[in-house]
């Protein structure tokens, strides 16, 4: 840790002292500079995948694929579904499956696809992602070769519509702890799949209230080998048709509906139950498990709690769906806010007759523009994920179990880091357009609604935060996973002292920046891409190993395990996000770095500034508290924002339309009027 | 300012060390004594009208008021107005209105009033509070005897239904700058109503799109007195019909549907356009104004800004319902999420069977237990402010004008800490009941939308924040209020130094515990309430006084006057917010101070530590930065928030039963089985 002289000139934080950060103001640029500009920049945001990115820009540039406050909510789902069919014969879906399966075998293309989904409609981003992501990704990655050959092509093309159904009434995070069960029965070579209890009912699944026929249930296996008795394998997926052509529910199955909820109207959350239905053997998909004729299990993964986190492992496709459309909706909200902002004047201008622009006030300008420069920040992490996703899961990439690992860390860190800060991007935006913001006609509304339950499905954000400290913390141990937290508790307390090291490969650009920084952050300029990273790295290994003190003395100290761990749990959670954010920090620096037009670098550099000092000011009270930065700092990072945000006030109109949302999903009355 | 040593032993911060503050475990409880301790509780947080509040308990506990999602757009409109109608048959409304104008005159009483139907349905408060606070409001306060007659019973018995038309498209904060016109004609002694821009156009009106038939509608008023030119004299409030008996617009006016909306569906928000509508003249609401049958005008308030000012001060009841009833939704939000966190369990508990439930890990304490400890403070000020607005505004009442602006300063800063609050408070109650809280059945997620706007209409909160913050740097001076932001620099610049002094007298409770306190805060024990009161003034006294002489030093400097402010516009939000907290704190101590029962108390010092904890804690690097804690106590007081929310931990259901909300509107299905 930096130990920070109190003496730092204030001069030296100066954020415009810095000769090489400086950018040329949007207002000297001529039409073509800035459109050049925006183009570069949207370049660098588009990423790897860019040609999707126009692709459905160009298929979605339609305001007709806007929600539709108006319509009921059996309407609102038959419209979603209506698209979901016109995409899928434009052949949106193909992406996500295997070439020998049916599809094209491009991972990225498929989630950046999803994500891109964002800027027109949430509803069918989620319902687009239940069918081919959730649902159609269990097929895939859960089944082998009969189940690609029976559903692929049909999930495909919407002959087959299924859903996810893992979570219950009971169990969301802890789903190893289901309650459903699906029992084998040798006598048929069926599995009787059952509800045994009130909370065991499949709660919350898309598609299950009316449009799905078949579900992918997550249920405990039970079965009987010879001479053995019954047991239980824990959770497995077994596809279950659910549903006629005609839509009734099938003999033992009970499906109702969900109902209204906080937004997401185009999608049909319902609920099964499952009195006894029996399938047929071969619908487990039985890719990491199976059961022979006569009852006996075999899996390639002997241990239950890997074989578990392995099968879970795959299906993060979901999770990095969600994390990438949230950024999209997040960058969707701002520019609306932006651009009212532009027009939009309250109270006399002095000395002049008319009003001033509400994105001159400060105020205003450091609501909308930090969370600009995160949602640029996150942008590039999540490209970031995806293209690691993309090498991960692709037939030829290195599906090397550590890298897996780390990348369902990372995910988790980020689809919790993104979705927190949509749900409060988009909540800012709404309070940024006054009652404009409140009408649904201009958007901004619709999206708070559908964009809140984000921050809780797909892995509830606390416990994804969380699960980032705990490997963090293990380094991510083998075995580590399903532990209980008296069990993890245990483990840490037990792991050799300091053992905590960083896996991951520190990039090259990030090690340059190291080495070329003062060791002593306090002596060195803030606006030093080293000294950031420093900054952001230094928390974390200080909390990290802070962190994993207390949990050993706690123990050494003879306290009950959980105490311990329920005791440390807000000092865990802050584990977790400090990893996030120095891993964001790390991507947005890599993009910048690779930048190849120098007035976007310059810019993007601006608005990583603008992300570090915004970021160390909304956790400044933990930096002066472990003296990571003085008080003469500390001041210099809250002026530091103000300046930051004064600079990048001209760039603000470049800034969003760099996201290339279509102009036609930017439909807003309030942007005609102001 | 008091200098903090940085030596302070751990032990004298932790929270528990104070012998005066034990509290009786919930658990230690007899049934009887937690009913006895739950009554006490909600005595005191019932305040001065708690016969009201149960009456409204009693008449409203019934789950046909809560919001019906499934209702379209009109009929959770006529829904609403069918409700209105049984209120108003049961004598609801009469107690907003004066004795002599057919109503019985307890404002206090109104307020309280409208505040519990939160409990219900916020559509309905919003509609009632439109109706009968500012349409109804308007008439009663800016209108006259002939008004009082012509209007006030069949306002109170709803055979007129009115409307509040002051925003317009373009203007929402700067009421000064509304458009629309009433422009007298001598001849015919009539106004002429008139929007001469389509920014001119009144939008986001409640009851505009439907059920008025007339609009309290504000515009500049023209006239031309003998041998004078037309002359514009400022906003005035004039009645204008809008709609025949058939609900069809009059000639002259354009109506249109502000449509669907992020809530409120049983609100009819919409627009109005008048084309030379002309109304008599003696429908100008003239308490503050008139004009002549010749043309002239006159005030008996000679300053336009004053008169102004006056007329918008008399309808602070709109703001004060709308801080109060925010309180209230927030309350509701956290009861549900607190009750689901005592039955939802997730996660395996160490060596033993069964699940924990999640209100006992810490992370979710901390989610839940500090916002109900600050919903306990709002509600203790809140009552206090609602006590107040009674006083200034009761015909017995001493209407001082320094007493009025204190006050109107106070519910702006009320009104945008409350809002805000509850927004925020409901934010989290969603997130912590998961899928659930998303369901519209379990009402979080409509509850969500509904309050949403709060924390923009009634006075933007950004807005309202600098106020109190204007209003304090220039200590109520006259003749402030409407200086344009260069006029007020300047006047801040003029001002004696250092004369910014505390106005309002200090009530004696607070005198006494500053007076038993130690000067150096850091050398009192944290949970040493004159300690607390202390580090908020400190606070405040501190914010002040730098940005005065911030604006002063940058003027002086010859900064243009706006930019001065500009500059200094975070500065200026801060002093607000501070300033509205430590008034929180202070009326939060005084109820403590005069609670009767002992058990309660020591319950309610518990709630007030916490509420002081986590401000603290939210505000941690201003008070180290401007070293009013040390870091010791800085890392002291992040523990104590954790010591406190397992303290509280025992009392959560007792807190939140405390609130008494009827059982009825607290239906939701996700609290029968967890």
């Amino acid at each position: 840790m930096a130990t920070p002289t109190t003496q730092s000139s204030a001069g030296s934080d100066a954020v415009t002292d810095d000769p090489e950060a400086v950018v040329p103001p949007t207002d000297d640029l001529s039409d073509d500079e800035r459109a050049l500009l925006v183009d570069n920049l949207r370049f660098v945001l588009d990423g790897r995948w860019r040609a999707i990115r126009d692709n459905v820009r160009e298929q979605s540039n339609r305001a007709d694929l806007l929600p539709d406050p108006s319509l009921t909510l059996d309407e609102a789902r038959a419209r979603i579904l209506e698209v979901m069919r016109e995409l899928s014969s434009n052949g949106f879906a193909s992406a996500g499956f295997a070439t020998d399966h049916g599809g094209t075998g491009d991972v990225g293309a498929s989630i950046t696809a999803i994500e891109m989904l964002g800027y027109a409609d949430l509803s069918l981003m989620v319902k687009a992602g239940v069918q081919w992501g959730l649902f159609g990704g269990a097929v895939e990655n859960l089944g082998t070769e009969r189940h690609h050959k029976r559903y692929v092509s049909d999930i495909i093309d919407l002959d087959l519509l299924g859903c996810f159904a893992m979570t219950e009434t009971g169990h969301g995070s802890n789903v190893q702890a289901l309650e459903t069960t699906a029992t084998y029965d040798a006598e048929t070579q069926e599995f009787v799949v059952n509800s045994p209890t009130p909370s065991a009912r499949k709660d919350y699944i898309g598609g299950a209230a009316q449009h799905a026929r078949v579900a992918a249930v997550f249920a405990q296996l039970v079965t009987t080998g010879p001479g053995e008795d019954a047991q239980s394998y824990g959770v497995h997926c077994f596809v279950v048709p659910i549903r006629d052509d005609d839509g009734n529910d099938l003999p033992g199955v009970t499906t109702s509906d969900c109902g209204y909820k906080g937004g997401l109207a185009g999608v049909d959350n319902g609920r099964i139950m499952f009195d006894n239905v029996r399938i047929p053997a071969e619908n487990l998909l039985n890719r990491y498990a199976d059961v022979a004729e006569d009852g006996t299990y075999s899996s390639p993964i002997e241990n239950s709690n890997r074989r578990f986190f392995t099968m879970l492992g795959t299906l993060i496709r979901g999770r990095v769906s969600v994390a990438a459309t949230a950024g999209a909706a997040g960058r969707k909200a701002l520019t609306l806010a932006t651009r009212y902002g532009l027009i939009r004047k309250q109270f006399e201008a002095p000395d002049a007759d008319d009003e001033i622009l509400v994105m001159d006030y400060l105020g205003h300008q450091r609501k909308l523009l930090p969370l600009i420069a995160k949602s640029y920040a996150i942008a590039c992490a999540q490209n970031e994920i995806t293209a690691e996703l993309h090498e991960v899961q692709s037939p030829s990439g290195d599906a090397d179990a550590a890298r897996q690992r780390q990348l369902e860390s990372d995910a988790a860190g980020l689809k919790a880091y993104s979705t927190w800060h949509a749900s409060h991007a988009i909540n800012i935006s709404r309070e940024a357009c006054g009652g404009a913001g409140y009408l649904d006609e201009n958007q901004v509304s619709i999206m708070r609604g559908d964009i809140d339950v984000f921050t809780t499905f797909e892995g509830d954000n606390t416990v994804l935060t969380q699960l980032v400290a705990k490997e963090l913390l293990s380094a991510y141990a083998d075995d580590v996973q399903g532990l209980s937290t008296t069990g993890w508790v245990r483990f840490i307390a037990g792991m050799a002292r300091d053992v905590v090291v960083e896996k991951t490969a520190v990039r090259q650009v990030v090690q340059t920046l190291l080495e070329g920084s003062d060791e002593d952050t306090e002596k060195s300029n803030l606006t030093n891409r080293g000294t950031q990273i420093r900054l952001f790295r230094n928390r974390e290994d200080h909390l990290v190993r802070t962190c994993a003190q207390r949990l050993r003395k706690a123990l050494d100290d003879e306290n009950d395990a959980f105490e311990v761990f329920n005791n440390a749990q807000d000092h865990l959670l802050k584990v977790g996000q400090a990893r996030t954010e120095r891993m964001v920090l790390e991507s947005f620096i890599q993009v910048i770095n690779d930048c190849d037009s120098r007035a976007a670098a310059q810019v993007l550099g601006k608005v990583c500034d603008l992300f570090v000092y915004s970021a160390l000011e909304a956790d400044l009270s933990w930096f002066l508290m472990h003296r990571h930065v003085s008080v003469e700092r500390a001041k210099a990072i809250r002026r530091g924002v103000n300046e930051l945000c004064l600079e990048l006030r001209p760039h603000a109109r470049t800034l969003v339309d760099a996201f290339g949302i279509p102009e036609e999903l930017l439909t807003a009355p309030m942007l005609e009027h102001g």
